[in-house]
């Protein structure tokens, strides 16, 4: 048997980024950048007012207070963001809103509240010190400045840097496309009218897919024959970055998924030492040129088909991969440290990963119950896995898992 | 002036839940389920085998061990999930696939491993107790059990419970669809030829929006002229269940965005005690039906339009309002509690939300410094709040914050 971390580190190891493309702004969020966003000018490119107010020269209001306020004629009102500075003259004062060009001469503004708000002369009740409320021409950015650094994940406010530097479009990691293939002849889609069992971990993969920032294609279930599972497989290799197969790999089941795979590329399928979830394999596929001469691969992860065991490898296989694909450094959930209420007996050599209830706090500790009982795991429905908010993790050495014990716990984030 | 608590009180009080719609499941995903899904008929329907192993009754096992196997012929092998279960004659063996139905009168599965998992006749190396591996009919759920209640959140769990229920649509409170309209004669979109500024608040907004789960129509920036602000609204009434305008409320400025809302709905716009983004507004719309005598009702949120200031107000006031329209209960972000690596002065009466970096982990503790300086926030640029990764809160009646002093922080998931 391999272990967990064996099938983790050789299965990554197949895994690239995806390759580097400009997109539009809209189409960044919540990608990877990766490439530098440099500063094409300085921000501000000249001295801005920083707040509505009067721009003034300070030695013209200095001194001033409520009880001998500095009264200055109002020369000008800037109501265009975008005019050119023009020029202050002495003892005159110059009202401008936020983001007004500083006029050439002032060194100071004084906001409206420290005024008369006049229109025809102000009356400044309140004198501040030189450069008060200016945005000098560099203060945020200098021409050539790194603004955003390859590798930031792009949420709404580094989006607002690139779209306030004027970038239109933006290279990131795009979202990685994943093609999921159900397959079982038993399985029908939800809804049909036909007898069978309906698909359950379609649905989910496309969900999970989707909440790592992928792209999930959902293909409907397939039966287990060579002919349809290799069309079908074939069909979607060139679309993908990543396929994910789920059931099919029973013991009791003849072998149809592992010969296609097998078939189409380099797969490796294993017994893992982990619960749920013992069968598993992964590999790249070969996919044909136009040409014929051509070869490019996609990597392929066969999960197991029982619905829970399906969930816990995508989790502990799938979704880190998935993450590098989409070029974060940063692959696994993170993780905290919960005490058991309750106690039971786990395999010596095998990882358990149990879906269960965290509840607790930072300040007061966590507790950890798993949802049903963790010593048949055979029990693991689908309502009591979506009853749970994380996987607790039992190590391969520990046996017997005393209440109160310590087990890491990774937080599922819905 | 208006209090946060106040504003956001108020606001909230406009909000309704979007009204429930049945959706297919792919388009479930993420949101808040609208109504109980139940359990049509027991699951599962039959017994069923848990694991790859030999159906077998106990009694005929009894006693086996590795130096004294039970032995028995292989009367059939089901391959096929949805064959009906078949008649288990005394003393034989039935090879079954896990997820298969038990045949009639087979009481337990012997697993592979306790097997030479011989396919004419199979010798049985360890029996085991009487129900071992079997899932009695309705073991998850009996007919009309309520599988997932209404106010669950839709992951991908909960999503595969539904589609092994057979479910292909489910009642949801669908996406809000949020239009966003940035205010400003001076704005340009990015990568426009035009002399301006840079729109950063649509491209931000726009992420945000989605990362609540919601969906976002971002309109291209808007001249501060009534006409030009009155048609696009009006135009995007209609689609819309929240209305978000950025920018148009300056002092200095033209109250054009103002006069705009406050003809085409019951809209009102206040100082509201806090920084950054002072100038706020809200209100209801009036949206004139086809008939010309029906009328509905959009609500509208009037931000900032400095980017920071844009920023805070939406996680402050609008954030909380599209959680409530989608359903959910818990509206606000977690909020931890951090010391402060620095001091500053916050206004009396003033509730600061100030961008800020947090470091640390719930054992050791958090830190937390403002990006910039808390005491000129007119310094808050694109590149700062980009670099923060939380919003350090000072409450109104805090004016010295002291170097260590403790401060609710609410996280930024990006």
């Amino acid at each position: 048997m391999k272990t967990v971390q064996q099938q983790l580190t050789q299965f990554l190891a197949h895994i690239t980024q995806v390759p580097p493309l400009d997109v539009a702004l809209a189409d960044a969020s919540g990608c990877i950048l990766a490439a530098d966003v440099i500063a094409r000018s300085a921000v501000p490119p000249t001295a801005l007012a920083a707040c509505d107010g009067y721009a003034v020269r300070a030695k013209d209001v200095e001194g001033a207070r409520p009880t001998a306020p500095a009264v200055l004629p109002v020369a000008h009102v800037i109501t265009n963001a975008l005019a050119d500075p023009i020029r202050l003259v002495d003892f005159q004062a110059i009202k401008v809103s936020s983001g007004a060009a500083l006029p050439i001469g002032a060194d100071t503004i004084i906001p409206l509240a420290d005024t008369d708000r006049g229109t025809v002369r102000v009356a400044i009740t309140d004198s501040r010190r030189r450069g008060q409320h200016i945005l000098p021409a560099g203060a945020d950015m200098h021409e050539g400045d790194i603004a955003l650094r390859a590798g930031t994940r792009l949420g709404a406010r580094q989006l607002a840097l690139a779209a306030g530097l004027g970038y239109p479009r933006i290279t990131v990691h795009p979202r990685p496309r994943v093609v999921v293939v159900p397959v079982g002849d038993e399985l029908v889609p939800p809804g049909s009218p036909h007898h069978g069992i309906y698909d359950a971990n379609g649905p989910a993969l496309r969900t999970a897919i989707q909440d790592v920032g992928a792209v999930a294609i959902q293909v409907a279930p397939l039966p287990d024959t060579p002919s349809a599972l290799t069309e079908a497989i074939e069909d979607q290799m060139v679309r993908a970055d990543l396929i994910v197969t789920t059931g099919g790999l029973s013991e009791g089941e003849n072998d149809t998924l592992k010969d296609v795979l097998l078939h189409l590329g380099d797969v490796r399928f294993d017994h893992i030492a982990m619960q749920p979830g013992r069968n598993q394999g992964f590999g790249m596929l070969k996919v044909q040129g136009f040409t014929g001469d051509e070869a490019d691969h996609v990597p392929v992860y066969a999960l197991p088909g029982a619905p829970a065991a399906a969930h816990v490898a995508f989790e502990v296989f799938v979704r880190p991969a998935l993450r590098a694909m989409a070029g974060y450094s940063e692959l696994y959930r993170p993780a905290l440290t919960a005490t058991t209420t309750t106690s039971w007996r786990s395999p010596h050599g095998i990882r358990q990963f149990l879906p269960a209830h965290v509840t607790g706090t930072p300040d007061g500790g966590y507790e950890v119950t798993p949802v049903g009982d963790p010593e048949h795991l055979d029990n693991l429905t689908l309502s009591l896995v979506a009853s749970a908010n994380a996987l607790a993790v039992v190590p391969e050495d520990m046996t017997d898992v005393a209440t109160g014990a310590s087990l890491p716990c990774l937080i599922l984030e819905d």
